[in-house]
């Protein structure tokens, strides 16, 4: 094996998740995901050219993993985890071996499909791209504000909604990764910005936090229509959809001419087999009212990255944009995490900071 | 009453339909839809100012006529009949008495919203525009190709779809008013086009008058998943919605990314309220594929009606446009028509040719 025994360290013991059987339905278990350690040599002489070994600090849990855990088409048409294999993830990791020139140890980087694992062994030319450190962002910001859900809402109200000032807008799942910065955005358009959620605690937290006019707990209203029609007297320019299902439907009541929603995900559909799903019944509003309903994935709007990473990096300076995180501990909270996100009472960005122990 | 009695013809009878019941669900009856005769007076005198007598010519039956007799709001939002009053309808009419200096008798005039009579006074200002007798173009061709069906259809492929060459597309009521002309603009643009309808007859008239490239019979397809699997081997990049309901849903199923669906009318939709319509219950599809759907109804477009007008005329001229039509004979006739408008057999646009008896 060379003299890969001369280093300090020649072999560290990973712990990493991995897709134990698919989980068509329902939220995943200790029966579909599984812990397992797994030994890696941190010998140089073993990595691959233009290969990395990342130590991984945060790993981003986000409820589109579940559509990739159940081994069916499901209409997100993410690539499906492989069974046995490990599963992935956004992650921000350093570099602590490398065998490409552009990297050193000591790099941070953000990673778009990591492995779910401690350590591991990355192709360096993929998905990777470096975070500078010294720029004052708190890391975790790179999994949210800055990162994925930051640049969902943006895509989704600055490029797809185009809200005007004045304008009234619906944002469903407020208090969630997406929804928060979503508000907030639309807020910094001038618009009058309703949110919807799961909890009291939450309908607090966005009017408190994140300057919502106005929020309600969806779990309270018996009559989803007439809270609609309260908080919404003028109809609804844009929905924000994250949630899909009867709530798409209501607002779909309440959309005023050549209304816009934007659908970043229907988290309420990604539970089960779409012959199952909600139908949504009145989308003939959608002919009479001249909506556009715009469906969005984020890889198809990096060319506009730079751009939003200017325009939210300056509101974070100036103080315009408020974060909440749900951080967990250690890479074994990790089927806890997931689990949470499909729960009401998850606010915020959930994020596992790894416990390191090299 | 003035001096009325000298002239010709004083008063004339003219029969008109009205609305005697509201009709919320299925297809109208003679319990909905009545005709009556009314007096109606020649005698320039008691015509208001700015206003026309006018004898109407054809009158164009459309589908969403229905929609204005529910007394429902139905998604279409388009207003309703009053009960009691005469309903209305896109007609061509020749002017048999004029107020309005910028009209003169004999002169054609095509009504956007005139009533469902044989004649009738209306105001000059609205919804009123002069035809061109000698402009060769048949008069029919006002209420299809050149008018409102076919500017559907322009505004849903030219505008909306936007197909490119080659580009496959799937039109649903095919054989309809609208769908003949989406599929032949289609075609134009040098799509791959196939077409839903409901008769074998008229999947011949489809391929054969229209140009289709192929289509099936949706009544005789079991499966009409495995239908568009065989059809469109390599995914439909736009889909022209004409029905809504199930065959939306499974076109769902087998969109490209970035499909576009413009959305014309829901015709499988319009006879139920919407709490008991389809549910459609892929639309996670709209987020992973990245459709846009987008309803439109054509007063917001009428700003390129000229742009249409000017094309479509000059593919008529060059013979690359054909249309069938489905001539029925005197204003009695309006309900039958209507109905006919809603069976599987219908095909082409229904116009009835009001019998002259003045």
């Amino acid at each position: 094996m060379g003299g890969a025994g001369n280093e300090e360290k020649a072999v560290v013991e990973s712990r990493e998740w991995y897709l134990a059987a698919h989980a068509p339905e329902g939220v995943p278990t200790s029966d579909h995901l599984k812990l397992r350690t797994v030994p890696l040599s941190l010998c140089t002489d073993l990595i691959p050219d233009r290969h990395l070994v990342v130590q991984n600090l945060l790993i981003s849990v986000d409820p589109y993993h579940r559509a990739q855990m159940t081994g069916l088409e499901d209409g997100l048409y993410l690539p499906q985890f492989k069974l046995n294999e490990v599963i992935t993830a956004i992650t921000v990791g350093r570099v602590i071996r490398s065998k490409d020139n552009n990297y050193k140890e000591g790099d941070i980087v953000l990673n778009l499909f990591s492995p779910v694992a401690e350590h591991c062994v990355v192709p360096s030319e993929l998905h990777i791209q470096k975070v500078d450190p010294t720029s004052g962002v708190p890391l975790p910001d790179y999994l949210s504000s800055i990162g994925i859900p930051g640049f969902a809402a943006w895509v989704g109200i600055e490029v797809l909604g185009d809200p005007k000032p004045g304008s009234n807008v619906f944002i469903s799942a407020a208090a969630g990764a997406v929804g928060m910065y979503a508000g907030q955005l639309a807020k910094l358009r001038g618009c009058r910005v309703i949110g919807s959620t799961g909890s009291d605690e939450k309908v607090k937290l966005i009017k408190e936090e994140f300057g919502y006019d106005d929020a309600f707990n969806y779990n309270k209203e018996t009559d989803l229509d007439a809270a609609l029609s309260k908080y919404f007297p003028d109809g609804i320019d844009v929905y924000f959809d994250n949630v899909g299902g009867k709530m798409l439907e209501v607002a779909l009541n309440h959309v005023n001419k050549h209304a816009r929603i934007p659908v970043c995900g229907m988290i309420s559909q990604y539970k089960e087999i779409w012959t199952e799903r909600e139908g949504v019944r009145n989308l003939l509003n959608i002919v009479g009212k001249e909506v556009r309903m715009e469906g969005f994935m984020l890889l198809s709007y990096f060319n506009r990255f730079g751009d939003f990473t200017k325009e939210m990096q300056s509101y974070i300076k100036e103080g315009k944009i408020s974060s909440k995180l749900k951080i967990y501990h250690g890479i074994e909270s990790y089927l806890e995490s997931l689990g949470s996100v499909f729960t009401s009472s998850n606010a915020g960005k959930v994020v596992i900071e790894v416990n390191l122990h090299v």
